[in-house]
């Protein structure tokens, strides 16, 4: 079947009726077959959450028009386990998650369910792309397009290493002023947060979580510095957390006898 | 004040009432100070979640005795933040979260609440080790004891490198058949997951995740090898994402013109 167009698997954080993924999936049908597996309600920030203890149900909400979709009782990443061991039909060519409003920059890609959702595809062996639009308000989705589909199908066509996800961002910006894709790193800058106290009418007290965004630390080689300089940020994600370079260290001292 | 004791922040994914964590405050009380900031619910598989677009409760539930605690109405990595943020006296000198009932090793490190707590503390500059005992049922808990506690000592005297945070895990063994420390690297091998679809009294269908441990690939320096051949595992973990061996080839293939 080498005629078969590719399988596209889309996903989300922000819930299967979000105007992200409705504008993902009008996109990603110009590159081949869709499924559609999102979470049925919100779930940002959930990280790499997955359900382990309660079942997961998945009500197929969208058959026909070149795409079918399954609102799944679980997270992103959850989601993206189910179809890929179970709704689909095949293993598919690429799984997109998105498109996001906020960037997932720095340490936010911890946090992130639209990132968590590409690293579980990745670890499933398949190819994967997180991709946000930095900008909470009115994200200017449209623009993220042209740089999705050249970067989509490069990866359709060549794969990516083993075990690699892409974390992609976008300016907010019109197409015509951003000045094209800068593959980075992670930043790993911290933000200043702060948690704000107050007493409900009981008595009791309750905090809400703020922060501000951090300033980048003027390496251009970080995400936070592509997008400041109005490009396209692709980061290359592995699921290795081992701190390779303190194993002899910590090896000498904490294995003495 | 430097008479003054170190200052422990413990948590853990299981809940406050947690048996692992019980054992663990009166570990922790040999030690110095020690202060609890752990979810008020079981919180496993939870991963790095966050509570962003909710407020979070925080009750004073313990008092006295050499230690006090607080039930956290949020997940483990909030746990961290609001107690160092805002519930601790001062910046604590070592979080240790655990003692967990069940092996974190290899990708289920991106899952674990209990690790994402150790890896939250890390982002925030403190020094922190999670703790997890290789067995589900009535794990042996105090044999974990005098191996947290030369690494707890060692840690607090002479901190971790900058974002490092120790992930140490104990085979289900009596303390004297355990061979010593390994210092180790997180396995990257997928699990052979499953999903099991069954139908409800409503002809709906839902998904029960299984999958067995995945079998460890013979390189001895993994997690995994050092729990088969009885030693305690300590992983150090950074979180950073980045895939570094592949920023350049990305780079020249996705930025071209």
């Amino acid at each position: 079947m080498d005629h078969q167009l590719p399988l596209i698997l889309l996903t989300n954080d922000d819930g299967i009726y979000a105007e992200g993924l409705r504008i993902l999936r009008n996109f990603a049908q110009t590159l081949g077959e869709v499924v559609i597996a999102a979470p049925s309600t919100e779930q940002s920030a959930v990280g790499h959450s997955i359900t382990l203890y309660d079942p997961i149900k998945a009500h197929e909400v969208y058959h026909g028009e070149g795409f079918y979709g399954y609102a799944i009782g679980g997270t992103p990443a959850d989601s993206v386990k189910l179809a890929i061991h179970y709704l689909l039909p095949r293993k598919p060519d690429l799984v997109i998650s998105g498109i996001n409003n906020g960037a997932n920059l720095g340490i936010n890609v911890l946090y992130s369910g639209t990132v968590s959702a590409a690293t579980e595809a990745a670890i499933l062996g398949t190819p994967a792309i997180a991709v946000s639009v930095a900008a909470k308000k009115n994200p200017p989705f449209e623009a993220t397009l042209p740089f999705l589909e050249k970067i989509s199908r490069w990866v359709i066509n060549n794969g990516l290493p083993e075990g690699i996800a892409l974390n992609m961002n976008v300016p907010a910006m019109p197409f015509d002023k951003i000045r094209g894709v800068k593959v980075t790193r992670q930043s790993l800058c911290r933000f200043n947060e702060t948690f704000e106290r107050r007493e409900d009418p009981r008595g009791d007290f309750y905090y809400w979580l703020s922060g501000e965004a951090t300033p980048d630390n003027g390496d251009d080689g970080l995400d936070i510095a592509a997008l400041r300089d109005g490009y396209v940020s692709v980061t290359p994600l592995f699921y290795d957390l081992t701190a390779h370079k303190h194993i002899e260290d910590l090896s000498c001292s904490l294995t003495k006898k």
